[in-house]
């Protein structure tokens, strides 16, 4: 019950620390038959990379996600996909001085207490590298989705107090955006305070929008595995996310119910809903209309600023955390909202499966 | 995978519909040798039962848990516990109306989507009556938890816009309200707001908070089934919850690193941190300070005010839906998100138990 | 993780102790639309009833099933099917006697090891009585399987010494005899040995065989969930089974390789196996064959004669054991080993749905 | 559901095929706090390694182990160890001829039946080598038992038909035969057996035994998580196991009441048994007593002799399998059922960590 897999039927199983020998993950219960190759998981990881803008750590490494089982003549088999990416900075450096105290907002102190003692290299398993298997197993999920007809798409909707103020835009503007904030004013002036953040020695928050296109009405269980409720598991085990919300979220809480409900209504012979304030999902099943959900992200722990603490001694202390740090994680984790997401969707999609003897009649009977 | 089942190791298993035989639940994986009768469950069941004041359905029943196994001469025997409860109110009335359109906001186009037809009597399984089992299965968990000392503690934080606006409070405070608002002045506000909206036939959303007191450092696993994680999911999937947020929650998105980050300090020879922004949970995994969460509930979706749907002849339609319908359904499910909190703690605790060697050889090691 | 929950989609939880209020079981993920009532349900309760022959106890209760929950109008809703049997003969009587010292063959001395203390009236958990909730779970999942042409069909094999020795009999041979033995010369010479068991104050063991017809090839996972492992797993789950074998068995210990492999031929356009020594599972997955698995039994242990025990206070006695109890188990059994095994294969059944593409296409896309 | 994840609590999920490029496992909730490093694992590994003797493939692969991730400072951290061995000897050769046709006894074709298509070289995911995986994660599981005072050892007890006939033995008796018989008379009359079945060009099954030392009373959960129903499913499912056996085990169907019972009686102030045809186990959960289980093998199906089968076309064919394979797996499989023994005991052992509230104080409180 370690909790390193997630997923019920479509399920990954995730391994590796920071400055360990590498970090990959099992993808097992993917159907067989689906494309899959290098170069699309590739396209992902880079997404996540470190490096490649200055709001993130310099770190350079070419995470190059390798496969290495499952994949048979360019198709996945149904048998597990392992993929892995080799640390090709683990020189440990000297790491003595983290070990010796507990940094504020970080995990040390929780796995100490936890296990009784912690690899403390760089984080351990705490890194944000720890997403590189959530990442690739996402790619997996999103090429399965895509097979019938399903898009996930997410991007930054806020930094700090800078928040993105258009409706309409398209995958592409959000990729054109260094801060994956497809909106040209607000890329600029959350830029601008990023920049402040930085002089000052401090870190940035911010927030997550993930939208699900073309989704099929029923999926989803009726009680605990309601797809809002895994929705939010897959979202909140990200580290640093403190709170999601489906579709209207908290503004609910003020809103009389005929302001709420959404009505349905015909529209070329199918029934559609003339609003989305359920954000897709409704009595935990997805309702046919966009699943729109929002992540909140905490500012980054490590930040340059003196701190105080406790030591492994039990003295009160003054620190400085050391090295060029990330004064905001959320454009990185973009592409991890997307595929927890995405792994959420296609568990839920393939459980529902069995829902019904018209189905089960459909792939056993002629 | 119909996902009735909740938890790994404390378990519970839940069945019923509103208007069948009865509902009840399954609790597998307590440990033997708890205290337990049907007086300390009927405790926590009167709470969420239907009747007990004006902003509730006058449907008065009994709602009495009887437990059907898995307690011995007052003591749990580590076998499974069966609680139900008989419906004494199943006349099935008339609903043929309601069998024929969709009603916004509930679950009953979902419903049909997924299993091709539905239990349409009262909700069926969607009902509110759902939460009798998980109630009955959290009272458990809950008297599992006070033997180590943990305890946990909801209430109405808000209802429409008015909220609570003292911080400190007793559990008697918050049960002394009708509407478990431990601050009369809010409730009072409240009580007014919601008078206004039955008038108007509309309905009123609000906010859950629920704390979690002395529990201990380390539980919750590092990766997906963080502790906060599973508080997500266990909240998220109480029907009518469309946001889940822990500690400083979706504030912190604005905040920055150096205001967000708690600090550590040595007291009294613990360590102990000084602010509690991470509302209990860092890395995943409880830090010692109290648990913070908070929920968003929709408003009541039964709306006696005329609402455009759809019928099952997929003809656009006009309704007005007809019976005496909780206005706010906040302070009934003020005692399901303490349930399902003390679930999720609960496992947690259990799963925590296998963490490292030295709890193993406290086992099974003299 | 206290285990009262089998299978994975298609899953069974049961509750319930002997001499408790009730016995029953909750089956979650049966797809919608099977056609189920309690008359269904009831015609498999019958059969492990005690009280039909001479060979077992003479505790005559109606055993009458009751669906809870989970079935409208004539068919499964998708939602979970509760199910129960109330205990109408639990005056507990006086078991002051047995709470005090450990039976041989018995679980009281390992429930005391691992729980503290026991629900000692009439065996508690571990009574036969636990098996109902077995049988009304697999008469479902025996209803779900008839609708795909899969029939599942157990008989007395062998008791004590004393085999079946026909190779061609029909599911009405089988009811036809009292102790389940399709062989009129066998179940004679079986009756006559269990007579003198009686006359022993001793007890008889036996074998069950199992064959599944009509089952689809390539059900069964490649690794840890192949098709046999499962079976394995659920028949050795049925208290006094202690050996399990597919096909040849222990036999194949000793053939050679071209003994024992099935060679494949074409039969009208279909491939087909010349021999069934596999037992109709081949790499873990059905073969196309009927599977064919046996289950060894061990005697009653509950016997008159004298024998050698301790009690509670470390002392060695001398016991015997009173009331009347059936002198073999195994007819009794074969319903069991029945349901176990059709809860196995609609598990896999449902679990092979997603294992490719086609399959997800075939429910998804038009 | 793909099933390549074994354990609830200790748990491995195996991954990689016979000619990919490498195998390995995730061993998630192994305690933190384990001693382990590289020897400890290649030293199982090598006991599986083909190429040591005569009656094995000489494929001479290194399989050497790396530890990727998991263990710092030569103890487990407590997070997942992911552990792999690279193929080195992956040249795909030419396996057209065995990609067009279905080997007897092999399962090309149900996994072509499941997944619509299938890895074909070297048997891809259902090769031997997939026990790659489970021996490394026994290995840790071993490891972790070791420290409680748990020991498991595995030996061949026949081949053909040819039968250890000792009683007496240690591991080192075990391992000093080439064959892992611990009966110098029996292993030169299986080796000439053997030396017979290569001669007629065809090959030998034989029978594993298992003996658990030193596992404390009260493991396994009494329904369907059985100790012996975990061990049943564990080991049926390593390739070619066609039935398994606890204690007495198929025997007991003609053995009376009085006989096979095991009576208790005091030894130096515990509770011991006289007898143990149990085979350690009783209503499920371990009794105190030695555990034993055996597990047939049938002949490996990789035979030279003429064979007759269907091709992909649909026409009887008649085939010679090429290359060199081995006459008898059953020494190789040894430790591979030592492996799945000790993985199936350690989750067990976890399992009942939660088993009373006694235990929970001991962890929790001082």
């Amino acid at each position: 019950m370690a909790g390193s897999t997630y997923g019920d039927i479509f399920r990954i199983t995730t391994w590796g620390e920071s400055h360990g020998r590498g970090l990959g993950v099992v993808v097992d219960g993917c159907p067989a038959g689906i494309t899959l190759d290098e170069h699309i998981i590739q396209h992902y990881m880079d997404r996540r990379k470190p490096g490649g803008i200055k709001y993130s750590t310099p770190r350079k490494e070419g995470d190059r996600i390798e496969i290495m089982s499952g994949v048979f003549e360019g198709r996945t088999t149904g048998t597990p996909i392992s993929m892995m990416v080799i640390n090709e900075n683990q020189r440990s450096g000297d790491y003595s001085e983290i070990a010796s105290y507990y940094r504020p907002g970080h995990a040390d102190y929780t796995f100490d207490k936890k296990y009784g003692f912690r690899d403390y290299r760089g984080g351990g398993r705490s890194s944000g590298r720890e997403t590189i298997g959530r990442v690739a197993g996402g790619a997996v999920a999103l090429q399965l989705l895509k097979e019938i007809g399903i898009e996930v798409m997410a991007y930054t909707k806020q930094i700090g107090p800078v928040a993105v103020n258009v409706d309409r835009f398209s995958k592409s503007d959000i990729l054109a955006s260094d801060l994956y904030m497809p909106d040209g004013d607000a890329s600029r002036k959350a830029a601008e305070y990023l920049d402040g953040m930085m002089r000052k020695q401090d870190s940035a928050g911010g927030i997550v929008e993930c939208i699900v296109k073309g989704i099929p009405a029923g999926l989803g269980e009726p009680v605990f595995d309601k797809l809002d409720a895994g929705l939010a598991k897959a979202v909140m085990s990200i580290g640093a996310v403190k709170g999601v919300e489906i579709g209207a979220g908290f503004r609910v809480s003020a809103m009389s119910g005929s302001q709420n409900n959404d009505e349905y209504e015909m529209s070329d012979g199918d029934v559609v809903k003339r609003t989305n304030n359920s954000g897709g999902v409704t009595g935990g099943m997805s309702d046919g209309a966009d699943i729109i959900l929002r992540a909140a992200f905490k500012p980054t722990p490590s930040i340059a600023a003196t701190q105080r603490t406790v030591n492994k001694n039990g003295e009160n202390i003054e620190i400085h955390i050391k090295g060029r740090h990330d004064p905001v994680i959320v454009p990185r984790a973009v592409v991890v909202v997307e595929a927890m997401t995405g792994i959420t969707v296609a568990d839920m999609l393939l459980k529902n499966m069995t829902a019904n003897l018209d189905n089960v009649r459909k792939v056993y009977c002629r």
